[in-house]
Formats: C-alpha cells, structure tokens, sequence
C-alpha cells in the first residue's frame, strides 16, 4: 500500500504521511504539487492521499476541494488534526551560540517570531521554499541552523537543538485523506458536502432547514463566490453522521433537490 | 491624513494603498505586521489602515477579523477588490536572456510556476519573505530578476520585463480599509458580522431564519471553532444592506437574542 504526499520529504505533511504509513504497514511517495497528489490517487498510483486543508504552511483548502468536486471516483476517507510544532536544528557541533543563520519557510520564520528575537537576536533570518529545503541549506553552512520539524531536520542529519519554539501553542493543520472506497459508518463519522447556490435572499437558509429539521449538527461552514457563473455561490459543508445514516440521507435528499448541484465529498471517522 | 498598511513598502498592499493615498490625499505608513496596522488605528496614530482579509499572499483573514472583533472602537470602513498581477522586472540593462536568478516570495513563484518553466527554464528561484525583499535582492547581483508587483519593482529602480505574467488570470485579494468612524448610508452597503453560536444542531439555521425572514442576501459566510471554549463556534458573515436600514436592523435584533455574541464589525460601501 502507498500513500501520497505533497513533498519533498521532511515537511510536516511528509512527517504525518510517516505516522500514517506506521499505523498502515504503508510506503510514502512524495508529489512534488497537491494537484499531483489527488491525480496519483485518481489514477490508481497509490491507494492514499495525504492533504492539508487548513491552517496549513503548505497548501490551499480550495485548491483541494475543488478537484474533489471535478474527480468522479475520489472519496475523503479520513481526516487527521496535526500540531504544528517548530524545533530548532543545526547540523551536529553547532551550538546555540554559534548559530549565525537561521533558514526556514517565511510562515514558520513568522511564527517563531518572538522566539527568534529573544534566543537569537540579531541572527540572519533566510527564507526558504519549505522547510525541507531549510534543512539542506542549512547541512551546507558551518554556523547555520533551520527551523522546522523536529522528525523531519533529523531525517535530513541535523541534530535537534530547542522542541515547541513556536509563538502560539495552538497550531494545528487538519488533513484529509483521499482515497477510492467508500468508508462504512462507524457511529461517530463526519461527511463533508460541496454544493452550489444561487445568490439569493434565504438560499442557504432554506438549504440548511433539511440538516436543521433532522437534528444534524454541522462542524463547518464556507462560501465563497463559484468561478464559473456570477450570481452563483459554493458552499463547503461538513456535518456529524455517515451519508448512509438515515436522518443524514433524508437531510440530503431534500438539500439535492433545493440546491443548484450538490456533492457528497465522503463520510469517514471523525478525528475528534 | 495617513493610511497604515502591512509593509513594506513595494508589496502589492503598499501598491493598493498609494492608489488609495491618492485618492484621498494623504500619506502612507508601512508597518511590519498585521497586528500593528490594526493597533496604529486603534491608537490613533493613523486615520485608516489597510488589511488583506481574502487570498492574500502577505495576511490572514483570522488575525485580522479576531482584532477587530477584540478591539472596541475600530470599524470597517470599506473594501476593496485588488487583482494580483505579477510583473517580471530586473535591474536596468538586463535582458531575458541573461537572467540566470529569480526572486520573489514562494507563493508569487509558485503562482507563475508555469510561466517560469516556459520563459526562464532552468533559471534558479530563489524565495524571500517578501516581493518587497525579492527587489532588493535582484538589485545586488548583476544577473537577477524579481517577480512582483510592477510599480512596486520600479519603485525600488528595476525595470520592469514582462506583465501579467502569474499563470492564473483571476486572481484578487480583498482587502478591508479600518476606521473610527461609523459610515453612513449610500444604497449599496455591505455589513460584516462577527457572531458566535453555541455548537448544535440548527443554531446556525435558526439564526440565518433572521435575515432570511427580511430577505437579506448574505455574501460571505465562514466558520471556525472558537479558540476559546470547546463547542462554541465563531462566525462570520457578510451581507448586503447597512445595519441603520430597517430590515437590517430588525434582523440583527432577532441575531442578537440567538447567538451567544454578535458584533457589527462595519457597515460599508460594497466594491462590487
């Protein structure tokens, strides 16, 4: 079994994907585009994908859900809440107060922000295109140090020097997981929704009324204006329950026939 | 009179906000973070102050949103609709031909990615944390390039190659303009709300029934969990019409009894 993964190898989706292939007996392929990824599942390359959808360093919840919407077969399988914690890495012998150059994405940099001007003041900040490619440049200098995952700058031979330097404690990227078949219930599932709307007075209210009036608690909720027609809105949608439960289906049933189009992304185990 | 925006100078929120500043006659002030502009506002320190709320390469919508949900006096003024274009400049003398690196942030580099490989294939990208800093770079070596913005480029003495040169032809951010004072009526309104919602089924139903019951047209609605308590939900939500019309105003009393918190955070003329 192999899992897809937008790459390179060392971020923190690369880092999730090697949990995952743990739990699953799984190999991980690096894509180096989330395109890339969903078409390797699409086209039967590998069983999994691996996506971040949002709060995330590395890639556009649109940009996802959007070719979920285009790709026939595809299913959402599962999802995975993950904590975002910077460690600093230097390449073995370099101390703290050597560190002449720290390298990193820009958003990691930015979020270490408070850390870097009271452990390392007056320390060069270079950002890079991931933080994979933070941990390569900084094995090429003799004083330098990256910020990134603490897994990944070790897989890269970097030497963990400082674990949780990030600003904020709660930092967490929800990702999804793509596959081809469909997930039976489980009892505490989740089942995202992509539908369409015309832009009018009481649309989503009357939408909503089907999942409201069969007690469907909603987790999430997103518009934004379609590109393909003025006037007409997309809705990301995500509620508790399994598509095949009885309320859920009755609840879509009546949102199908209100909405301009309305497709059922996947119900998987919820990951809280 | 002076308009703050997220700095530095030479980004495309600097670009925005020297159009504005000549549209009202005032003086712009970079500041290096989103948290200052809003707080520069807030102080009094500045009249306006210019944030990038939707798609935006240099902000996020949530810190921004939170801040003004935090902060009492500050009210959204307006809004403006900005298209990204990302221009190819170099110092003066260099061609197409002889450009052998490209700066920019990872994000303009990846939204002309094909561009790049068709134009200046095999020519190496190197990220920066900001376009404004991408110029700077290419200034320094004799065979450089930056993407960015093209008057933001000519600002800093490069000269500018090629236009419109970013893969996708939509793409804008938007951008939300701060203020003090409350602005009146003009017949084509936008009210942005910031609400909160207790985490069960048909809460969210029950409170769009109050608009949709006054025939509003929402605009915009997103979702998020509350940072601060498990099972509270934060909304917020964009409409068409001014909180002093009638309807409005009836519709946000019902609101107000039904959520846990409701906070106007601006009504404003709509861009489009």
């Amino acid at each position: 079994m192999k899992i897809a993964y937008l790459g390179p190898a060392g971020t923190y989706s690369g880092e999730l994907a090697e949990e995952l292939a743990g739990e699953l007996k799984a190999a991980t392929v690096p894509y180096p585009e989330l395109e890339a990824v969903v078409m390797a599942v699409s086209r039967g390359e590998v069983e999994l994908g691996l996506v971040p959808v949002e709060n995330s360093l590395e890639g556009s919840v649109n940009v996802t859900l959007d070719m979920l919407g285009q790709v026939e077969e595809l299913q959402i399988t599962g999802e995975r809440i993950y904590p975002i914690r910077h460690s600093l890495l230097a390449p073995a012998g370099v101390s703290m107060g050597e560190i002449e150059e720290v390298f990193s994405h820009p958003q990691s940099l930015g979020q270490c922000r408070r850390y870097l001007r009271q452990r390392l003041p007056g320390v060069r900040q270079t950002p890079c295109s991931s933080n994979a490619s933070a941990f390569l440049q900084a094995l090429k200098k003799p004083r330098a140090a990256a910020i990134g995952s603490s897994r990944g700058g070790q897989s890269y031979g970097l030497v963990l020097l400082e674990e949780n330097i990030q600003d904020e404690e709660e930092n967490y990227t929800r990702f999804l997981l793509l596959g081809k078949e469909k997930q039976g219930p489980t009892g505490r599932d989740k089942t995202s929704l992509l539908f369409s709307l015309k832009d009018e007075p009481g649309s989503l209210y009357r939408l909503l009324g089907h999942f409201a009036r069969q007690k469907i608690n909603l987790t999430k909720i997103k518009s934004r204006p379609s590109r393909k027609r003025l006037g007409e809105y997309i809705f990301f949608l995500d509620l508790e329950g399994h598509s095949s439960d009885q309320r859920v289906a009755q609840a879509l049933r009546g949102a199908r026939a209100e909405a301009l189009s309305c497709k059922v992304l996947g119900s998987y185990p919820r990951a809280f």
